[in-house]
């Protein structure tokens, strides 16, 4: 299917089986920047259920029940894909869902949509939010703007994000911290090195810190969140016969979601004391919140030891609004962007089975 | 002095005192292409001595003496300049004189000038060139040109490139030798660093190793060369949150004139044993040749210590044409290439002072 004119409509079926409909959502393509369509099918779709209020932000839609529960829960996914590569439309091969988007993540999109349609007396209020612009620069983020315009569309006691995670839940997220060091030297004529200082050779103490560095595996509300501390970059250097005299590493610090963004700053600066240390990007962990009672009842009816997610993901923003937060949805995290991705359908209807019998037991 | 068009034309009076002569040549701007100019003008200036040939190779002019001396050598410069850096036309301070070209190397082209129009009758043959783009890419070098395609015109016993070197005989010259050493690695994300292996923290071994390096002093016919091995560069990193695949560092090896091109590159590739070592650039030494009798008499003649040259100079290639060959001319070779280029004037005087002694001294 071929989309992207401003004229150009898709329709998408909520009583289809939720492969099917995962299918259907694949089938629009929407890579970032070029949700408009979906987010149109998405509201749409919606707009016929008496029990939901849908809004529209942008490419975002927001459904919400308002039954006067208790507890309010706010399931969330993003909207948007990397870049299609020949991998749509999807294909169908036994139990294996082909194709662009069918791990990350509109298996869970699916998943809501259904879920949103069908359970009309849920035993807490649901918000569910499908947003545009996760796959690009963190400024674009659709649940980031709502998260700094309008946080009241996204309050609740307890968020669900339906990233790919093999339908195991994963809780919260470690922080991630991205710095340049900074190693000067003097520059000089390679033929006369002596008379310069190589900012590249200084480097070596660098490398050497990274090297020995010992990242820590922490414990947080029962999750292991494992540490680590990567060069990502290095470039020095003038031309082929010049001493250089400045090298840069950029370094990503990966921190567990029990270290607040100015111990890991510090932690950093500790681990390359002496040295010029440019925080370039930074953005907090998530714990997992798993004791708290929404959290734990939803641990308890999916199913399954939780583990600790090691990347980062946008639960961070739940988090940073005060809401616990864990990810959950169909799919291989591993299979995520690359060309072959594809999902096992039964995944995604044990996720739609599971989520539908927790909104339903008694709350 | 604004040049550069194509009907602009200059005249040098070779009977200047060789200060004023070497003002001349400077304010007839030559950054490296743009030599025209003053190759037409110096051409010009010599074609008058009937005791010369002149010929004109592009913007290389060759001058030569044909006596039937038992000895010929080679007198050398180039005539172009790294850009102006708004220091021309040349400034007079007292004995300084101030601008582009006056330390590398129009001094040493205003002595040549002056010597060949005036030693009419030296002891030994001599062939003047003058040459064109020595300070760009080395395939461009007028004097390589030369060496390539007409041989014959640089033939002699022994060459003298006047080049900077504050009036002191500087022998031969180091070898330059450049390479990457690939280090490579296995790309995973940031976040799961421990699922990849981290290319720049592997370039770690490098970097120890070019610290732990211990360069030679190496004594070739009785001058020291210094040998040194220096990284120039060195690149890796794909993004912020992926472990980096590949990194590559660029190594510039200056060996001592002894050893062949082959050696060099046998020992940098044993130093970094285990790793990928890519050679992108060679060029062999010089040997001083100062045992040679033309070489020995050219020393005593204009006195002082001889040192060893530690860069590259055009030296090599008539080395590689089977010449000894040194470095002599006005000029301290740390001011070149610099904003406040500057010459005493009365080294350009004892340069064609002990030049002329040693041409017109009995043969």
């Amino acid at each position: 299917m071929r989309v992207g004119s401003a004229s150009v409509t898709a329709r998408l079926d909520l009583d289809l089986p939720v492969p099917d409909l995962t299918a259907a959502v694949c089938d629009i393509e929407s890579v970032s920047g070029n949700e408009k369509v979906l987010a149109d099918a998405i509201g749409r779709a919606l707009t016929p259920y008496p029990h939901l209020e849908v809004t529209r932000r942008g490419n975002t839609v927001i459904a919400r029940t308002d039954l006067g529960r208790a507890e309010r829960t706010v399931i969330a996914g993003h909207i948007d894909t990397v870049p299609v590569a020949g991998n749509l439309p999807v294909r169908r091969a036994g139990p294996m869902l082909w194709g662009r988007g069918t791990v990350d993540m509109k298996g869970g999109v699916a998943v809501a949509l259904r879920l949103a349609a069908h359970v009309v007396a849920p035993s807490r209020d649901v918000t569910y939010v499908w947003y545009d612009n996760e796959e690009v620069e963190s400024a674009k983020n659709g649940l980031g703007r709502l998260a700094r315009t309008e946080p009241e569309l996204l309050a609740g006691d307890f968020a669900i994000l339906m990233e790919p995670t093999a339908a195991v839940v994963e809780g919260g997220c470690n922080g991630t911290l991205r710095a340049d060091v900074i190693v000067p030297g003097r520059a000089a004529h390679s033929a006369r090195w002596w008379m310069g200082t190589n900012a590249i050779h200084a480097a070596g103490e660098v490398l050497d810190r990274l090297r020995r560095y010992q990242p820590a595996d922490v414990d947080v509300d029962g999750l292991v969140y494992r540490e680590g501390l990567s060069a990502v970059g290095i470039a020095g250097g003038i031309a082929g016969n010049v001493i250089p005299d400045r090298c840069v590493i950029s370094v990503n610090y990966r921190f567990a979601p029990s270290r607040t963004e100015a111990e890991a700053q510090a932690h950093v600066r500790g681990v390359f004391d002496g040295f010029e240390v440019v925080l370039t990007d930074s953005a907090p962990g998530a714990r997992p919140g798993l004791n708290h009672p929404a959290a734990a009842a939803f641990v308890l009816a999916v199913g399954g030891a939780p583990r600790a997610k090691q990347g980062w993901t946008d639960v961070a923003r739940f988090s940073a609004l005060g809401m616990p937060a864990l990810n959950f949805g169909p799919g291989d995290p591993q299979l995520a962007h690359h060309d072959d991705e594809q999902v096992d359908v039964r995944e995604i209807e044990t996720c739609e089975q599971r989520m539908r019998d927790w909104l339903t037991a008694g709350g």
